[in-house]
């Protein structure tokens, strides 16, 4: 694997062989050095087109855990802002030092092109573009579903597991990259939304859609995976009113309660508590919010390590 | 100890320790290779919702010099800005790795908040919270005042040793973290300010309060400690007149010419020079502002050990 | 050597050990692991009080290739936006820890300031001081000229080497930088732009100036450096207008293939592709934009070490 770009063209062994590296590396949180020479020498550059300091500080904490020195490219104030190409930004970095890139971008798309453009040859890791793609938060995800039901028939390699992403949808590349991935990996997936907050498309992708939530619930879905309204990205007369939508798609705890009770919830973060999910569910036992958190760091290290040539 | 959160609530001997901790680390900036791997492994992040590029960049040279790993989370432009609590952020930053969380927050009580609510399992200093505590700013003064008077009999331990507080009280984490920690630590200590910058309620500090600096002044205290009026905290009508506060308040030459030869000036930077103090008084031989930087490094240094369990 | 603040005051056997040391240093890149033990323990800070991601990541790398310890004091936000001076700033800095300061200014003359004032003992390295001079730049740009034309008569340590300088010569620190150093080490500099954009007191400096673009390539320069307008620092009436600047500056093909085969073209970045250069250009065989970068970080590198002490 040359890149990680998304998911929705990740071949299922490289998806596989990720999954499989980072629980590997899940373990080495809890030496007393939590640290790998592994990638030592190696330099990871965080360019930055949009503010992410999760994300930034997951790349980067997984960095460090292999021993790689880590530099960050944040665009504003930068050369950028002086008219500077994405091409020659890309170089410069490289020029200086670069191994791998972890691009972030506002425009959808950009990372591919990055990729296919041969400008450079660093690896390129898309950490979210636009209302794309952003791989390494579906991978994550799909640790964490590994992970939880492990000893469940029902989660095998995820097959034949029921996960419902539910909320805003069309402006998500978080839900963008989790439908290509679990489905890839045999989930079977339902989206649920307002008919604004789903993308139009949607009847090409591999998901059931739903606008019922409570409907979808009944069903007994094993994860249900919340959504943030990314208000930032949605133009005036299309915002959802905020009543209508707490109470037709917020997780509340009765939502909650009529759940299977080993159905967990999960949520990509940052959480608007009260809104799309209230803070009864959110600390409740079901949700795996934090664990989500915690194979964000193991995949990113999986993800580097693979892309640096490693094999586990 | 489990949390550094302030000095109010600091034991003695637990001050103590840190202060002769502190003095063993100040020998380690003297070494051809100024590190020690003592905190290989452990990963200190600095949780920052206000900017203080000073003691944020005085906590990573002090956690570098002791081989950890340092993140930096800064909230603006982060996703706090879309509406993420306290709890979810401390936690999500735990959950990438941190041991040891370093939070500055503009409201007063966030570090008790988070240190009580059980929400973490890592370690918080409280680099300041809002107009409340900076503790380890009053242990690098203590750490000052010790290291000038050693050899005084004055000195010892700071029994008996005379502090005199000066500008705006009343606005200054500083000022509250070193009353409690210096009387505690067996100082006397006095504050002096013009009404509207001494708090209400300090009638109830262990402090004598002086609205007149030169009458202070005339006592010959040991030290006098020169603070910035925090004009980003004061609502309008409550500004002092920046011509009598000059006046009334500013350490002169004239003025400082009058304290005894061995007394000593302090300030915790940054000075506006010719406003709380004047260039030559910042300059003299008196002032010891730059030991308190240095003592600063060493102070961290020695909180970071403490905590991570370590015995000196 | 002690600093290095300038290229106008910098020795001739300086500069050329500079260039020698970056010239062994240029081949650690291609290691293995890309890093060198020789500043293990050296704290460089690089002191910004203007941005520049590019300068900044360019020392970041150099140092940490060298396994320094780097902390980045960014003044936006900072202490010095509460008045805090230079001195204040920079003492404060050293006090921490600072070995190597290494200072981007907004003001012309802040370097040699903080230099000769005695302030601080660490070592300065100037990354650009207002309009004044920026001599990191100007070493990469004759480490790229030597390395081009190593194997040329033309090139040896660049005596009699013809380098034209393009653009706003007025406004940038790059191109006095260049003249300097390049002038010293024997090379024929002409600086050419239209009269607004040349500085006054241009009949001191060690050059021939033009305004006329197509006349200097017509001479067969070995090699252009074409600048950017730095419209941040041009007073409204004072700004060329874009279109006449195009017509009259532009590097494009038709210019480009009037060039001698084996001249080359120089960028300090970043770029604005379609005004000061064509991509067409920029992306040529003759462009040694990328190798520029690639020797920045040798050339940072190697001032680092000679600043600390080293002989290679």
């Amino acid at each position: 694997m040359r890149h990680l770009l998304g998911t929705r063209d990740l071949a299922y062994d490289d998806a596989l062989r990720i999954l499989d590296t980072a629980l590997e590396f899940s373990d080495v949180a809890n030496r007393t050095v939590p640290k790998l020479p592994t990638l030592r020498g190696v330099t990871m550059v965080n360019l930055f087109f949009e503010d992410s300091t999760r994300t930034r500080l997951s790349f980067e904490a997984a960095a460090k855990r292999l021993s790689a020195d880590v530099m960050t490219f944040q665009v504003q104030g930068s050369s950028v802002s002086k008219g500077e190409s994405l091409k020659d930004t890309a170089q410069t970095v490289e020029a200086m030092g670069a191994d791998i890139i972890v691009m972030r971008h506002f425009a959808s798309g950009a990372a591919h092109r990055l990729a296919q453009s041969g400008w450079v040859d660093a690896a390129i890791i898309n950490a979210g573009d636009g209302t794309h793609e952003h791989p390494t938060q579906a991978l994550l995800d799909a640790a964490t579903l590994r992970s939880t039901f492990r000893d469940d028939p029902r989660g095998t390699n995820l097959e034949g597991l029921r996960v419902a992403i539910v909320g805003d949808i069309a402006h998500s590349r978080v839900a963008r990259s989790n439908v290509f991935l679990l489905s890839s990996l045999g989930a079977h997936v339902t989206v649920v939304g307002p008919t604004e907050l789903l993308p139009r498309g949607i009847e090409d992708w591999p998901v059931a859609a739903h606008h019922d939530l409570d409907a979808v619930i009944d069903e007994g879905p094993d994860a249900l995976m919340m959504l943030r309204i990314q208000r930032e990205r949605i133009r005036g007369e299309h915002q959802p009113a905020s009543g209508d939508y707490v109470r037709n798609y917020s997780l509340t705890p009765a939502r909650a309660s009529r759940l299977p009770s080993d159905s967990i919830v999960m949520h990509p973060g940052p959480m608007n508590r009260g809104v799309e999910i209230s803070s009864e569910v959110a600390d409740s036992p079901r949700s795996v919010i934090l664990q989500q958190v915690r194979h964000g760091v193991a995949i990113r290290m999986a993800t580097l390590f693979d892309l640096w040539g490693g094999t586990s």
